[in-house]
């Protein structure tokens, strides 16, 4: 039988293989973090950022300058053991890539984030029996530019992303108790149905990840994601910036349990 | 009847005024503070410092630099607004002032660093009906240097600082998980009895504020505290740094509610 920590080492193993899949559902109750790495000259700008809009941004590692290790998995490298990677130059998305060695090559001295994802506290959510919808149909979780702008920090400012997932009205309250146990991974929702107050047009065209069925008795929950540095990437246009893709996350070594309240 | 709010207003005016006193058991419920201002080519290195220990230094709000307002209440002057400040040179303690216009003056370009009080959560005991026996026998709260060593960040490092309350032995457990829920201002004790192991060689004497009885069938239960930095402060011997003394907090316009999970 596989302990927890070694299904999140045989996960990296298999992106850094090559294997690109969202990781949602993937190494229980393992804790999975979004990644910023930016030039050292904006470190300061992006961590006041994340101290600023904490619920977007909850920071579970920052590295040193120009090292590629963190200490919530030692035998990582987050040059290589995502999923998937975003390249962004000048705040344009110019390539994904599986494997970002050479990048690093080029910019030797990033600075990377490591940010609560809020996969971490969808197996609370399933073992309270609460479905949740992108892991039972095997895709992406859908996320959204919103309406609502975050504190700005230096030269960074942008718009708060949330991922959704729709929950039988009867267990709203459940998942909002559940998941505010776990601030570090985004903690409880942000907004609970009315899309259109967050300046969502069409609930099934996200702006990133897949859209999902929305049954009958179910609402849309929204929860802050960490992804809001990527929209903040596009207005803020930093020269350079390395970024996983949505949904394709860095899973470490820590058990959810360090992080519950 | 004044209101929360009020309170805290009405406190800042007092200590603006010159009045000095530890501000435990001031203004009920309204959020507290520690307060580090540090010159702004330290700021990195202190915002990385707090991240990387964020049950000591769990950042309420960081100013932009050369700013002594604060979104945590906009109507109040951090030059002023604390009852007492101490004035740090090369990592030693030069003078303590209740008005640091005059060292602003002298460095303009101070970030400052509001960091959670554990006296917010002292009103959420109190009201469960665990006595605070620092608020009862007014005088400061007993705050001791650790042998546990924080996790250093670029120039920063040092020892972690905590609070003590002696607790009766059947309210220990209700004073961890109501304190829990309150990451933003320590959150859950890190130490309960055994002083020793904290390397706290004699609990009558602590480094910071006032010794307390602890009477038969108490235990001292440990918080992570806010005084940290001016552990690290002597440890890293930045060339200046203005902090509060040790007791006398910022006090905010933001209810408890605001950080409560």
């Amino acid at each position: 039988m596989l302990n927890a920590q070694q299904e999140a080492v045989n996960a990296r193993r298999q992106w850094r293989q090559g294997l690109v899949r969202p990781t949602a559902g993937i190494a229980p109750r393992m804790t999975q973090t979004n990644m910023i790495a930016l030039p050292a000259d904006w470190a300061y700008d992006f961590l006041l950022f994340a101290q600023r809009n904490q619920k977007a941004c909850p920071i579970l590692d920052v590295s040193d300058a120009g090292s590629w290790r963190t200490v919530l998995a030692e035998d990582a490298d987050l040059r290589t053991d995502l999923p998937q990677y975003r390249v962004w130059r000048d705040g344009v998305l110019v390539e994904e890539i599986t494997d970002a060695m050479e990048i690093w090559e080029e910019h030797p001295d990033l600075v990377t984030f490591l940010i609560g994802c809020s996969f971490t506290f969808e197996w609370p959510l399933m073992a309270a029996g609460i479905e949740v919808r992108h892991i039972r149909d095997n895709c992406n979780v859908p996320m959204y530019r919103t309406n609502k702008m975050c504190r700005p920090a230096g030269r960074l400012k942008g718009e708060l992303v949330v991922s959704m997932r729709p929950i039988a009205h009867e267990r709203v309250a459940d998942a909002a108790t559940i998941t505010s146990r776990f601030p570090a991974v985004h903690g409880a929702p942000v907004h609970i149905g009315a899309p259109q107050a967050l300046g969502i047009a069409d609930i099934m065209k996200p702006d990133y990840g897949d859209a999902v069925r929305i049954e009958e008795g179910e609402v849309p929950v929204f929860w802050a994601c960490g992804v809001t540095p990527q929209a903040v990437i596009q207005a803020s246009r930093p020269p350079f910036a390395l970024t996983h893709a949505p949904g394709h996350m860095f899973i470490t070594n820590i058990h959810d349990s360090r992080y519950q309240i």
